[in-house]
This record gives structure tokens, sequence and C-alpha cells, in this order.
């Protein structure tokens, strides 16, 4: 991203964002919870330059959210999976298709179910407090900052 | 946002970031769940040109996110409030700050702390299937498109 590193203000929105807030890197994120693990996967789903591509996806491993992996030796090919530190993004992708499939899915209604497994029931996201474990709307919920008032 | 119109793409994250996903919007909602509401306290917290500040606002209005309210007649004043539409984006807002507080706050922790009003809790977000509640992560759920297999 260009001009002010958000990465510098003082908000974890804001340091996230730095990461994978650039275009197009929550929608390679969204394939790989898909299952998809190759550059060739990634290239097929996405309408976007190789180049920029390979660009998304080595910010990606080099944030720890990607791992790339050989999985052939001759001739040598990689893959990319998710880490720890990428699947703990699910809530983001989650909460946007949720939000996506409400307000901005069409007449032909939303494009992608998720699915639980076990069940089959839909799957969704909520913000939940952690103390008493009741779903959390905006109004209930009341933000301190611990160190600076404001964000510079 | 610039090149493919991610709106023409058959998936909500890509509608939703079409949206969401320019550079500042999601730090101008952030604000306004903080309860800031009028230009002046957007301006004053976010380190951008107040061009790029009245646009990102013009175009959440448009998008029913925002709703602009006179609030003062002589001098008119406006200030910019959440609708409905807008205050379901708050578990979007919520799982970047929970990953990012995860994976890179530093050295002085998390520099916001966001608490239930009732029990003083903390407030994460969680991915939830609404069939038999249980919490999900990504290898709990699948996803299955309901219309075109791909993309494009």
């Amino acid at each position: 991203m260009r001009g002010v590193a958000l990465s510098d203000l003082h908000c974890s929105v804001a340091r996230a964002l730095d990461i994978v807030g650039e275009r197009w890197t929550l929608l390679v994120l969204r394939d790989a919870f898909q299952g998809k693990r190759r550059f060739e996967e990634f290239s097929q789903s996405l309408p976007i330059a190789r180049n920029v591509l390979a660009s998304r996806l080595k910010t990606l491993v080099e944030h720890g959210i990607l791992e790339r992996r050989q999985y052939e030796e001759r001739p040598p090919r990689f893959e990319y999976r998710l880490t720890d530190k990428g699947r703990d993004l699910y809530p983001v992708i989650v909460a946007l298709v949720q939000w996506g499939d409400r307000y901005l899915a069409g007449e032909a209604g939303p494009p992608l179910d998720i699915f639980h497994r076990d069940c089959g029931g839909h799957v969704g996201v909520d913000a939940v407090c952690r103390g008493c474990g009741e779903v959390i709307s905006a109004r209930d919920a009341n933000g301190v900052y611990r160190a600076l008032p404001g964000l510079a």
C-alpha cells in the first residue's frame, strides 16, 4: 500500500490491513480456505496478472500467513498452505461473506454457502463476549485505547 | 478500486471488498464504531487528506453504510451515523482487531481493548455453526458454490 504506512498507526485494524488489506490479498486467502494450494489454481480463480499474484503470495509467505512447501522434486514444484496464523484469519473472511451475502447478493442468492462438516448447518460469524459468552453488537461494546488516546 | 471490478466477481467477499476494501474505508468505520460522527473527528483521527476522507464518507453514504444527517441548522452542520447495514460490519472490524492483537501487537500489548458493557469481558469474534452452535475453524467448514463453480 502506498502513502502513510498503516503499520505505523497505533491500531490493530490498521496493522492487519497493512498486510491483508492489499487489493486481491483477501481473495487469495479466500481461495486458500477453499482448498487451493498451487499457483495455477489461484491463477485460474483470480482475474489478475501472474506477477501480481506472485507478489501477493510472496507477501503472505513473508508474513507467515502462507507457507511455501515443495511437494515434488522433479520437476521442483511448490504449493502454498495456510499456517496457524493464516487460519486465524478465517473469521475475517467469513464475516465478509456473511455481510456480502446479506446485503450484496444478487437475485441468484448468495454465491457461496459455507457448511459445518459435522452437522451441515450454515456457518456465520458473531462478535462474542469472552467473559459471559453473549453475542455482542456494536452497541453492547466499549473500545478503550490502552496507551495512546488517538492514532498518531 | 481500479482494474477488474470486484463487484463483478461471483463472490460475496469480492463484492464486500469492492465497497469496504478501499484504503482507509475500514478505518473510517472503525472510528464510527468508536463513536465518531463528525467530519472533523474523523479527520483528526486519520492521517489522510480531507478530500480522500470526504470521498470515503461519500462512498459509504452512497452504499447505505453511513447516513448523513443534519444536526444543526445555523450554521448547517452534518454528522455521519452508522446504519443497520453499517453496524452489521462490526464482526469484520472485531475480527481484524482480534487477529491484529494476536499477531501484530508490539511490546506495549494490544492498543485497543474492546469490552462488553454489561459484564466487562473482552469482546472477540468466532465463526459459528448456525445449526448446532459450535465454534468453527476453517477445517470444520466446507464452502460450496451455489451457481458457478469458479469466479469469472
